[in-house]
């Protein structure tokens, strides 16, 4: 259903039950660009991926909500959906003209959505506007104030609060431009004063300076009896109503005004409410490579991002706190070796033939039905739609390892729970995820190196440099800047002994490169990889808290996990196979060994062995890694089997990288 | 005419000979947003203004360009009028993705243009496509330097060009789950080698390292006989193309594409060509407060603005040479007493009524016609018909000065060289123009102040602090930092010696503020009103230029003054009649003196003694400023009859300012 100003409330008063109701939401946003200035690396660690798209791509503007309800229905073995596509813009209120914000595009973002038929008149005349719950309270702050000045200003006793107390205002000298303005104001409004049938004047749409001496001059005229408003038309020009009202009146018609203005305010939060109604049911939220989405809802409907990815990682807890990206468990075993690429489009397709089975979907009346036929990509209620379909056919898939096997799998099964709360890392080549509920794993990059050197050179010539290694895995920084990858990491070592220094290119190791970029902004200390006794994945430490963010209070809800899980009689069940409750990616957990031996990836496999190939990042020949880490440190036993899930078509905009003769 | 990039072609075709016979061209721009962060002042020197317009303006994009030429039919006594509305968008180019620029909007001007009907669709969908010269020579530099490397790469003899030799590329292994993919691509390949029939065959869109594989695999199997071309479909999918070629049809078709490679960055070059032709014309551009139109269209479609205010100039000489802008005129004796609002709508509404006689409009056949009942405001073809209007019935009133009258003026008549390369500075209280052609005035501003005081400071408390000394303007910059301007200019020496110190305030003459700021940035100085022995009005020293911006030559024409004037035979006669020639504002020039008599304002009459009131500019205490400045130093002459033109109604942002109830 599309959903612009005209009809969101009659639909706002729908979702509560809709939402109530859901086993899972599925969501999905459109935005005006992806990246301005940086650009996200393959060698990014997650707190600076985090600060990447936080300053980067922040800037630009979420203009389409799509989000997909899926509730199923046991009795009819099948889901009922209800797509939603909302269209929202940050309108500046009528009155008081804010929020005035300045956003991003991209051309090439906007160009693709307008390829795909994307209705910009929909977001810019009819978007749904929004604030977060701090734009709220303090334009509420403000418009108390403001009638606090004007009460105050007409009962002179009271003192200025906090200032100087104001001069005499004299007024304004009229100009003899203006002479014959004020004069026709004047006439009308004496008329009207004499006229008992009229109880409202709408003077002519005027200028500023006009409105001022027009409230001036018939307010000397007529000292009581009369209110002057001023009012914005259609097209926002502004003229004054003059009302006939007594003192009495007038105080009450004030009174009514601040509350009409406060109302204004309470309806211009608009599509934040939807962010609070889906985070008030706690319900899993289910998303496609979501980063950017979470990012963008959070920031634009619930409250400024925190500089620190652990806050965040807080912040997202209190809003979503049970999410599933769809990316993830594509990326991710039993899945992994069935689906050979990750893009929402592939996936779907892939996710059609056998050995999946997608359930039934059945649109609710009044909804637009969505089939795959319909090419309706990239619009945000079709790719929710979509997301969801392919997150309940992988659910279902999980069920089929079981013994008896399960056609139907719940989102908060504790199948499900290895996935829950890992958001993909896009493009980063060996880190599957952000852990939302935890520290981050810690790769091993002996075998990366940096490497900068003149703006000619392209990625044969920095392959020259690297010759005697075999192939290397290009990550361009920029013109003049690189990440180098081996192949054979056991040559690594070798490296930094064997390329001989020159005038024209720097080489340093990943270590001396993240050291020397800790030691160049002290402030944000990125994590290091140290020489770990923990085997190759480390644990992040935690960096102690440094700016003084706060959830606001308003998105802290008490998300009541029983309540949740509350849906399914078969939840209890299959959490009584799958051992400990809530404990995610145990190793004992029977979902991937039982029924078909699903073992981890053999890395001495030619799967394994492939060399990988400059910027079209396919396998991470960073399978099967091991970690002596304790297994309560981390979510380390199951992480042989989660690999970098970068596999789509990386369109590279390199020069020459992927030329397009031969 | 509505121009999109579907009618563009057709339409520039027809432009050379409109554009050649128009006696003058009206132009008026739409843009996504005004300002972003650093916000004009009213006590901005010409160089502070030009400099936040550049940084602060110039991200936003101007979308819509209206172009309205007016050919002047001497048979009929009337106007043939084309009007033309442009849908500008830089679409990045298929091949490529180039240009992707990022820009910002502004909620409240989207939201304006919105509230007037504006079709964002068209912008975003059907935008005609732009490159500068620069852009589009690092384009082609870019395309020429990818084919020699392909070049290159098919015959290995040649050396690598200026940088290492690149390493022997070995093929990439095909992954497992690829293996499906290239072996149905291999089949499909080789049947249509064995088809005679076919010439061409186009595989299924992929991804961009299918395409590798692709590209790798049938190469391997088909030595020659085959060429492969990456193409991108409608929605921007990529898929290859398989052409049957021998090696001598290779070389052609890489030519060929070579050639079409380059002709696609012409055509992308696009909408800049329209501003070529103008600028070729060198017929005199009408705008109406036109410093913004003009910044941006340079900005977008000729040449990266250059830091320096001298540097502008020159190169809006070598684009525009004969810019007029409605609003100087306005503004402007004879008709500053006759207009008492010079918004362009205010503007239109007065040119319609006495003294004033609109000229017969008549518009060219299967051109849309303007009528003003039909209020299309803020469309840009539609305000650029009204400003050519305004303009052509202003020049006409200056006729009915000469003796005997003259019906109609042209905008090359020596009576419109006052008006001349003179932009409107918008709410500047008393710098009437920025002078392209010239040294900038340098207002005396003894009588203006720099207070910083605390936050909840609101205007009637800084009136306070000066009650002693009358009324003030006041002129915000920021929550907690003002410009006061006396009223009482002779009052000016005592504010220093009265005015207390307090920690709560700072308080500096307006000299002591610029020394400071000039201080705080050494690179930029500021011109600063020296005590100056050429009276009232000094003028601004060019400062030496800093940057090493030049021109592009292909911006610099020869404009040929006797080519542009020739299109009247008048012109020639009134010249004659004005006295000396391209001499702007000529004090014995007879435009003002003649048949009535248009004094100067008399600065004793009430009209400039009217206070001036608060964050509503209407009259400027500085009219009649005398001056001693040599004559042929400045156009000092008749600037007693020139004053600062902010009239408008000041849509005060400031909270307080202008109070909604009363």
């Amino acid at each position: 259903m599309e959903v612009t100003k005209k009809n969101f409330k009659e639909v706002l008063k729908t979702l509560p039950k809709i939402l109530q109701s859901a086993s899972f939401i599925a969501i999905d946003g459109e935005f005006t660009g992806l990246h301005h200035n940086v650009k996200p690396s393959s060698y990014d660690t997650p707190e600076e991926r985090y600060d990447k798209l936080r300053q980067g791509s922040m800037d630009f503007l979420l203009v389409q909500f799509g989000m997909c309800v899926f509730k199923y229905e046991r009795e009819n073995s099948r889901y009922l959906v209800h797509p939603f596509n909302f269209y929202v813009f940050p309108r500046p209120m009528t009155n008081s003209r804010k929020p005035d914000h300045r956003f991003l595009c991209q051309s090439s973002s906007i160009d693709f959505l307008a390829s795909f038929g994307f209705d910009f008149n929909k977001v810019f005349r009819d978007g749904i506007p929004y604030l977060t719950s701090i734009e709220k309270d303090a334009l509420k702050e403000h418009i108390k104030e403001k009638h606090a000045f004007f009460q105050q200003e007409s009962s002179a006793s009271q003192p200025s609060p906090g200032f100087l107390s104001p001069a005499a205002k004299k007024p304004v000298e009229i100009p003899p431009e203006q002479k014959e303005f004020v004069e026709g104001v004047c006439k009308q409004v004496d008329e009207f004063v004499k006229n008992d049938k009229e109880q409202t004047l709408n003077l002519d749409p005027c200028t500023g300076f006009q409105r001022k001496l027009t409230f001036q001059t018939v307010k000397a005229r007529h000292e009581s009896g009369l209110m002057l408003t001023t009012k914005a038309g259609e097209k926002g020009e502004r003229y004054i109503e003059v009302t006939k009202a007594t003192e009495e009146d007038k105080k009450l018609m004030m009174q009514k005004r601040l509350q009409a203005e406060l109302d204004e305010v309470d309806d211009a939060a608009g599509f934040s409410q939807v962010i609070d109604l889906i985070s008030s049911t706690g319900k899993p939220v289910i998303a496609h490579n979501m980063m950017l989405d979470v990012m963008h809802v959070l920031q634009q409907f619930s409250c400024p991002l925190p500089e620190d990815l652990s806050e965040f990682k807080e912040l997202v807890g209190c809003v979503f706190p049970k999410l599933i990206d769809t990316k993830v468990m594509a990326g991710t075993q039993p899945f992994k070796e069935r689906i050979p690429m990750t893009g929402l489009t592939e996936l779907e397709k892939t996710l059609k033939c056998d050995p999946f089975t997608k359930p039934t979907f059945v649109t609710a009346p009044g909804y637009p039905t969505y089939c795959s036929s319909n090419d309706q990509s990239h619009e945000a209620g079709y790719d929710a739609f979509i997301t969801g379909s392919c997150f309940a056919t992988m659910a279902n898939y999980l069920g089929t390892f079981l013994d008896p096997p399960r056609g139907r799998v719940s989102p908060t099964c504790n199948l499900i729970e290895p996935f829950h709360n890992k958001m993909c890392l896009f493009r980063v080549q060996d880190l599957p995820y952000l852990n939302l509920s935890g520290p981050d794993l810690i790769p091993p990059r002996d075998h990366v190196f940096h490497l900068t050197f003149p703006a000619e050179w392209r990625s044969h010539d920095i392959q020259h440099l690297f010759s005697t290694f075999g192939q290397v895995f290009v990550n361009w920084i920029d013109q003049s800047s690189a990440f180098v990858c081996l192949t054979n990491r056991e040559e690594a070592s070798e490296v930094m002994k064997t390329i001989e220094r020159a005038p024209e290119y720097t080489l340093k190791t990943y270590k001396e490169y993240r050291r020397a970029l800790n030691n160049a902004t002290p402030e944000q200390p990125m994590d290091v990889a140290q020489p770990s006794t923990l085997g190759d994945h480390a644990i992040s430490k935690t960096t102690a808290t440094k700016s003084p963010f706060r959830v606001p209070r308003s998105l802290k809800r008490p998300h009541d996990a029983s309540e949740v899980r509350g849906e399914d009689a078969e939840v209890a069940e299959l959490t009584a196979v799958g051992g400990k409750k809530r404990k995610p990616m145990d190793p004992n957990a029977p979902v991937f060994v039982s029924r078909r031996s699903v073992s981890p990836v053999d890395s001495t496999s030619p799967d394994n062995q492939q060399p990988p190939h400059t910027d079209v990042p396919d396998k991470d020949p960073q399978d099967n890694l091991q970690t002596d880490a304790p297994k309560d440190e981390a979510d380390s036993s199951t992480t042989s089997e989660i690999k970098g899930s970068a596999k789509e078509g990386d369109e590279s905009k390199k020069l020459f990288e992927e030329p397009d003769t031969w």
